[in-house]
């Protein structure tokens, strides 16, 4: 197992000068996970990759204190540096209107994200396994899933990877034994009371038995090739989207009205994502309204109140909105209100409207889909280029805002500049600085676009973005 | 149930003056389609709809004869011609190398479509419903497989319509119930010992019981929205086909080596299909070879042996040969041997050498692909527009061929003209006849490429073929 793991996966997940933090339980698949990887460290020593460990104490179980001992000697015997975080999960389960479980799973992520960002590491490492993947494809099959639920975990989802993925339980046992890794079991995942629990202990053990000695196996590579085509299809959803959309915030979304002669793959996929932008629910709407909008034929006219949000059609295409879309307009400031920040998502136009009364429209793209000038005859005002690769592994929401007090940009050689001084520079009436949206990733003001750029995420060989600003 | 079937579902699926064959065993869902399309056709008279019954008597069990005159009496009552058909099925199944109930479906498909042909019917109507299309989805999902597999059965495929996979077994029998209709209870269906008995009657129970009440519906809408992914997958890959494919015959397939460039979505179908076209293999090759094709990232020099195929990677592209592939080469005859005709597989081009050693292609596309002269100034030779439609409905295998004793074109106004007349008339020479492919549907020969085509299948408004001639 380690042999394959080290030819064909882990240098495809882990490039050189990684620092990877692995979340380590102290179960037996990431008591593996971490010996791998410090094992593959110390082997591929040229390739300059750190290790960094963390482990949350869950506090539930008696037993709880005996993992974090065993996973710190670990650390400690491997010369790793060992993260440990307390998680009151009785208390937190109280505070918060979600189950136990989806409450501590997002603890731990965004735990992690945390220890990331200190410690500088690249990447995380979790160690879901073959059984875990043939369960999640199980679970969502049941609950009713299309291609993009099957397909399952990722093996990679930017800077997350899962090496073991590929990896049956029993190899992860076996590799236990064989190495004399100590690990503990935790006794709740064996408890047939939650519907994943049923799953893996009941069903799955089930239908290897009757139907399919070999089912976790074959249920992993239905999710894989069923990731190949979700990924093919996003691709077609992007391009899509560029095409067909011609108004896009958070709060209202506007497709032309032909995106009803597109294949069904296409338009159901269209109508999900501008209702999931629009109401917010990162799962979008259900699929039955996803049907209603598709049952419409796109007829003028046509209009329906969903959950949290309301679609209608007229001339000008397929519109979106919020249902308490009222309270965002705002006529004077054009489309970007001062008070809401819109997320800036790759390949969409953002409209806004100076004091003039001129329209404008900023967007953020992938080079491969580049808008140049030839797009926009004499209207492409700004283009700035950054490091794609760079913006999403940096994880913050990239957003479009209008300014906000303590914004600076960031200049090679300079440091920080105050977008005032910016400003001044550039001779922008103090008038109008409110009014121009920038382009930011938290504090960071990254462009303004027409006036100047910062150079954080300068181009770099490889992927790319471009910033453009057109006048419409 | 009716009246959504009426609405929504019947009139997508049966155009006016439709001659619809319907399957009908005697069994609840049989005989409830038949009283289905019965009653709609009464009521939409109009639309000049007719219908014919066929039944199967199989001899395996006591009652059916019974079966067979209660269907007979529903066919006399209902004015409606009924064909009678008797399958030795002991016979048969120890005749043939199959599984009796694999062996059982072929004859009776075979013996509809000869009955559609005898009987001018348009359409063929099973009665196949969503618990069907569960228990196919569960249990190819159990066996393994894809998108395409997981898409479950089409409610149309060519001529062949299921009115009824939208809707439960239970609304079924309820129908049944209301309307009076006797039927007959197939008692082998109730066993478990096949695969997908088991399915049906022990795993669908339980998940529904287990895990989800509505799991009937919830895995007919996954086929359903998995169905319009796999058709957006199969358009890519007629049009990658179309770009990457640089040789095209039953026995050996070239493709670009730049296909390794493609999204895996795209590279592993046209791989599978390379494979299966040269294979002969209608379920293709396993996924595992497969992906040995794809590790070779087409590297040059790359060769592999499959079952029933090889395939090599030069400087030209990635090479699909069937195994006994040497015995078709005919040097002198070009690529198209005498003896052997090649499937006109749409969108695929087939090359030819005539006697003076001249390369030609020719093929068949559709009409939004349509290739011009654009695409190959000064060469394309000749260009002929067809129904695709009409041709898709037909049935028959459309191929590519050199002549045969008692071919005929057919001239409208004139009826058949022998090709000996039609290549007199065009002067083509004696010996020269023998070796231009010929755009065939069994006897009957639509086009002489370069010389001149029949008046079947005249192009009409909607769906369109092109067929096109072009020296290379």
């Amino acid at each position: 197992m380690y042999e394959k793991l080290k030819q064909q996966v882990l240098p495809q997940l882990i490039v050189p000068g990684s620092r990877v933090l692995m979340a380590v339980s102290g179960g037996p698949d990431s008591m593996a996970l971490a010996h791998i990887l410090w094992r593959y460290v110390k082997e591929m020593k040229e390739q300059k990759i750190t290790l960094v460990i963390t482990h949350v104490h869950h506090g539930v179980r008696e037993e709880s204190d005996d993992e974090e001992k065993m996973v710190k000697s670990m650390a400690r015997d491997w010369e790793i540096p060992c993260l440990i975080h307390r998680f009151d999960s009785k208390e937190y389960a109280k505070s918060v209107g979600k189950s136990f479980q989806t409450a501590a799973r997002e603890w731990r992520y965004a735990c992690w994200k945390e220890d990331m960002r200190k410690e500088n590491c690249t990447l995380l490492a979790t160690a879901h396994h073959l059984g875990d993947q043939a369960e999640t494809v199980l679970y969502r099959l049941l609950r009713g899933s299309g291609t993009a639920g099957l397909a399952g975990i990722y093996p990679q989802k930017g800077e997350l990877i899962r090496p073991l993925l590929s990896v049956t339980k029993e190899d992860i046992l076996e590799y236990c034994r064989n190495e004399n890794l100590p690990y503990a079991l935790d006794c709740s995942n064996e408890e047939p009371i939650y519907a994943r629990n049923k799953i893996r202990l009941q069903l799955l053990p089930e239908l290897q038995r009757e139907y399919n000695p070999k089912i976790v196996e074959t249920l992993g590579r239905t999710a894989e090739v069923l990731r190949w085509d979700e990924e093919y299809l996003e691709e077609g959803v992007r391009a899509a989207w560029k095409k067909f959309a011609i108004f896009s915030t958070e709060h209202r979304v506007g497709l032309r009205g032909t995106i009803f002669d597109l294949p069904k793959a296409m338009l159901s996929r269209l109508i999900r994502r501008a209702a999931t932008l629009v109401s917010g629910e990162p799962r979008g709407i259900a699929f039955h309204y996803v049907e209603q909008v598709m049952a419409s034929q796109g007829q003028v006219g046509w209009s329906q109140d969903l959950p949290g949000l309301k679609i209608e059609i007229d001339y000008q295409g397929v519109w979106f909105q919020r249902a308490d879309w009222g309270q965002y307009i705002n006529e004077s400031a054009g489309i970007l209100s001062p008070s809401l920040p819109i997320d800036a998502n790759w390949g969409e136009w953002i409209p806004w409207r100076d004091r003039e009364g001129q329209n404008w429209q900023v967007g953020l793209f992938s080079l491969e889909n580049e808008a140049d000038d030839e797009d926009y005859p004499g209207q492409c005002v700004d283009k700035v280029f950054f490091d794609g690769q760079g913006l999403i592994r940096n994880g913050d929401k990239l957003q479009w805002r209008y300014r906000r007090d303590g914004d600076s940009l960031w200049i090679a050689g300079l440091g920080h500049k105050s977008l005032k001084k910016v400003f001044q520079d550039a001779k922008v009436p103090a008038n109008q600085r409110q009014e121009i949206p920038l382009l930011a990733l938290e504090n960071e003001i990254l462009w303004i676009p027409g006036v100047k750029r910062g150079d954080r995420y300068p181009l770099r060989q490889g992927g790319g973005a471009v910033g453009v600003l057109v006048k419409r």
